[in-house]
Order: structure tokens, then C-alpha cells, then sequence
């Protein structure tokens, strides 16, 4: 039995989208056990529990023996302001853990990254099951847990990757969180930001990530409509940043805000251990 | 006569805008020449002028040794973009200039203020006077070039300072355009952001500011209604970064996006230059 256990560090889980997962994974994945910490659904203003609540049950996912996995049950904000002192935290039983989450928790998977703590990567939350192809999503997740590697983004190759919502990139970098991604390929998504807003955080990461093997670019996706148009294209401004920069743009990323999202282990994929 | 220089590193400026501020200054400071660059009205997908246009026009305005001053017509994103390449460039007339702006005009601000040119400030530009309070914004940066000291912010003391909107500041941190800020009161405002961004970026700020004097906030406003209360106020959020960072919290600041937004030179208030 394959024991994962599901916390959420930022935003809560409803819980119709947890019983969806646990609907699937009885059907489809009779190995897996689907360890839901109660505080996914604990409320405190706009996070799933204050911080206290939140840091305690995800050192209670990481530091469970039992489980080999830790699997964040959403994204939304909050990971940041629990992340350092949960790294310094964990113990033993997270060194060889997968954690799998994007979005705002990927300030966990930078600073476990940055620890050497466990398996961070990039890849389908249990909230996804809720958009188009969320079963798709839920399904890769417990692929890649269960030690299959179809869900892999394809692109990777023999060089150490990593993967960011362009927003949280820009806030990690210069932090305590940010881990050194020098020669990596690194890949960028977001979601629900003025391409304004894109080009502005390209101008930020590129400045941060010199010394990177390149920089591929995810879906930029649910752009909102602005009062006039910006005039160019995700990918132009991907290639004029990189460029003033001096960072090789390598093309585009299958990752992104949505049900295809593929995962992007931390590192080198093919040495990534699952549970 | 003080000459005045206008140009937009970013948004256009709407004729009417400009109009009204020639009237006003026409009407109560006669030894005031508003002069408009035509970049100031150009169009270029999001920006008033593609990057060579708002560029040329800024150094011209900036070099322009009749010009006493640089007046920031509009904020809008993109000075960021132009903002090395202009203080590269940027000749002896340039040295003496007070130049005037907030918001996405900070890149300018900070650069100027990192390479020793000119007299930065803090506070209105000439699309303010589209606001509530508007005159007043505009009689007060006038004011200011003329050598009249009543609209600085009410905090300052004989510490340095610099004041910028948190957006740009966050996103100026690190890069080769930020100031060295150490020993400096540093303000920041925001507008239209949620309360939840809002932390994210003094997460992300306070980490980069190690060293200086202290923090101020000015005003948080037309903040957004989210799905749900973030639960803490902004102040609370400022106090929780500035101690999670050993920053000094020194209380509000008297600036924002709003007529009432004082004026905050870079460095020492009493050492500036005015036109």
C-alpha cells in the first residue's frame, strides 16, 4: 500500500474535490491510500488554518513514516509564510519523500529543493480534479507516485530542471527560499495576469537567473482583458527578456494552470524517487 | 522661467489631462513653461510609444539643458524597460535635474537615484489632476519645482529616504536598477491589489531590504473584493513582515496613489535640488 499524505498549505480543500480523488483512486489505483489530513479543511480567513495549524499539519505529512508522499491538496496563497520553518523542521521520514503541488506551493518545493529535503516536484494538485481533464490530472499524480513516468513533461532531458508559476518565481527570487538554478532548464506558467503584468514579472525572474541553462515558457493562460491591447505575444516577451538577459529560450513547456499540467520533477527527472 | 520637461516612460497622457494642468499652471504659476513632448500623446499598443520613442523622449527631455526639471506625465507599465538604457545615456544636463513621478515611473526613480542623476522624488504627475484632489496634486508638484517645500511628506527627517509604489519596488529588488537603500526610511503604497498580493509582496520586499532604517506604509488602496476576507489589515501585514525581517515598522506614510500623495525626494529631503 502506497500511503500519500494530503495537506494544504495555502488555500482549503472543498471537500466534494477530495471525495472526486478518492472516488478515482478507489476505482483506478486499489494500492494507494489517500491520507487527507483534517486541516485541508479547516478555514481561517483566507488560508486553510492560520499558520500554526497549516505548518503543523504539513510536518505531520512530512514526517509521517508511513507515507511516501506528501501531496498538496491546493494551491492559492499562503505556502510562503510557513515555508522556511517547515524545511527547518522536517526530519528523517521526509528526506525520501516525493512532494508533488504547483502554483503557490511551489515556495515549498524551491526551499525543500534548496534543503536537499525530499523529491520536490512540480505537478497535478488534488484541487485539479475540479477543471476539464481533472481526472486526467489526478491520474498522472498517482501514476507518478506509483512510480510510472508517463506524466512527465517531455521535454526534459539530462539536465537538472525546475518549474514555477511565474508569479511565485518572481517572489522567491532573493528570498531565503530560492535554491540555486544555476544550469538549469527552468519553465514558467501563469494564470489571470495582464500580459502587462507577464512581461513586468519577465523583466524581474531574467534578472535573477542568470547563469541558467535556458528558460521555457508554459501556458500563459485566462490572460484578462485589458483596456487596451499589449501587442505582443507570451512568447515574444519570453524571447525579449531572455534575450536582454542572456538566457537561451528553449521553447515551450507542457505545464500551465489547467488539466494537461505535466509534472516537472526538481532536479534530475530520471533520478527523481517516487513513493 | 522654469522650463519643465514632460514626457510618459509608460502610458500616454490624454490631451485633456495635459490641458488642464497648462491651465492651472497658466493661471496660478506664470513663471512656470509646461513643456509636453509629442511622445507624451503617442500610441504604441500598451505604451505611449514603442520603446525607442518613449526612450529618445525621455533623454531628450532629460538632456534638454534649458529644461530645470523632468516631470513624469502618467505612470502605466513600462519604464522598466528603458530605464537602464536612459540613465546609460542620459548627459551633463541631465545632472541638476529634479525629475518627479511614483508608481511604474520608480523604475526611473530608483535608476536615476542608483547612478547619482538628478534629484529623484517621489509624488504627483501630471495625470493626477484627473483625480479627486487633482489640483492640488498638481499645484503641489509644481510647487515643489519652484522651490516651495510645503507638500513634502510630513516624516521626514534628517535619515535618507526613498518611496516607492510595492509592485515596482518588488519587482526592482535585485535588479540593475535597484539603489542601495541601506540606512534609508523606505515607504511604500499599493493600489488596486488584493490584500493577499499584497502580502506576498511584503514577503517578498522585506527580504531585501536588510539594512534599512525602517519601513513606513503609505495607502493601501481600492483594494479588491476577494472570494473570501483575508482577515488581517495592512498595517498588520506590514508589522508581520518588518519584524519576521528585523525591519524597524515606523508607522504610515502620507503617500499613495490619490491626490494627497506628498512629495518624497530620494536621500536627504533638505539636501534636494529643485528646478
Amino acid at each position: 500500500m502506497t500511503r500519500i499524505a494530503i495537506c494544504a498549505p495555502g488555500k482549503r480543500l472543498e471537500r466534494e474535490h477530495a471525495d472526486a480523488a478518492l472516488d478515482l483512486a478507489a476505482r483506478e489505483f486499489p494500492g494507494v491510500e489517500l491520507a487527507f489530513h483534517p486541516q485541508c479543511f479547516a478555514r481561517h480567513g483566507h488560508f486553510a488554518g492560520d499558520d500554526a495549524t497549516r505548518l503543523a499539519a504539513l510536518l505531520e505529512c512530512a514526517n509521517d513514516p508511513a507515507a511516501g508522499a506528501v501531496w498538496f491538496a491546493h494551491g492559492g496563497y499562503g505556502s510562503n509564510r510557513i515555508a522556511a520553518q517547515a524545511v527547518a523542521t522536517m526530519g528523517a521520514a521526509a528526506r525520501d519523500k516525493a512532494f508533488l503541488g504547483y502554483s503557490d506551493t511551489g515556495y515549498l518545493l524551491a526551499a525543500l529543493y534548496k534543503g536537499g529535503i525530499g523529491k520536490p516536484a512540480h505537478g497535478p494538485m488534488v484541487a485539479d480534479v475540479r477543471r476539464e481533464g481533472g481526472d486526467a490530472a489526478v491520474r498522472r499524480a498517482l501514476d507518478w507516485f506509483t512510480g510510472i513516468g508517463e506524466g512527465l513533461e517531455e521535454s526534459l532531458d539530462d539536465r537538472p530542471a525546475a518549474a514555477f508559476n511565474l508569479t511565485t518565481l518572481a517572489m522567491l527570487c532573493g528570498t531565503e527560499l530560492m535554491p540555486d538554478l544555476t544550469g538549469h532548464v527552468v519553465m514558467v506558467e501563469e494564470v489571470s495576469e495582464h500580459l502587462y503584468a507577464v512581461d513586468r514579472l519577465f523583466f524581474h525572474v531574467t534578472q535573477h537567473l542568470h547563469g541558467i541553462a535556458g528558460l521555457r515558457l508554459g501556458r500563459i493562460s485566462d490572460v484578462p482583458e485589458n483596456d487596451r491591447p499589449f501587442g505582443t505575444s507570451p512568447e515574444d516577451i519570453a524571447r525579449f527578456w531572455c534575450e536582454r538577459a542572456s538566457i537561451p529560450y528553449l521553447g515551450f513547456a507542457d505545464i500551465g494552470h489547467d488539466g494537461a499540467n505535466r509534472i516537472v520533477p526538481f532536479g534530475l527527472a530520471r533520478a527523481a524517487r517516487r513513493a
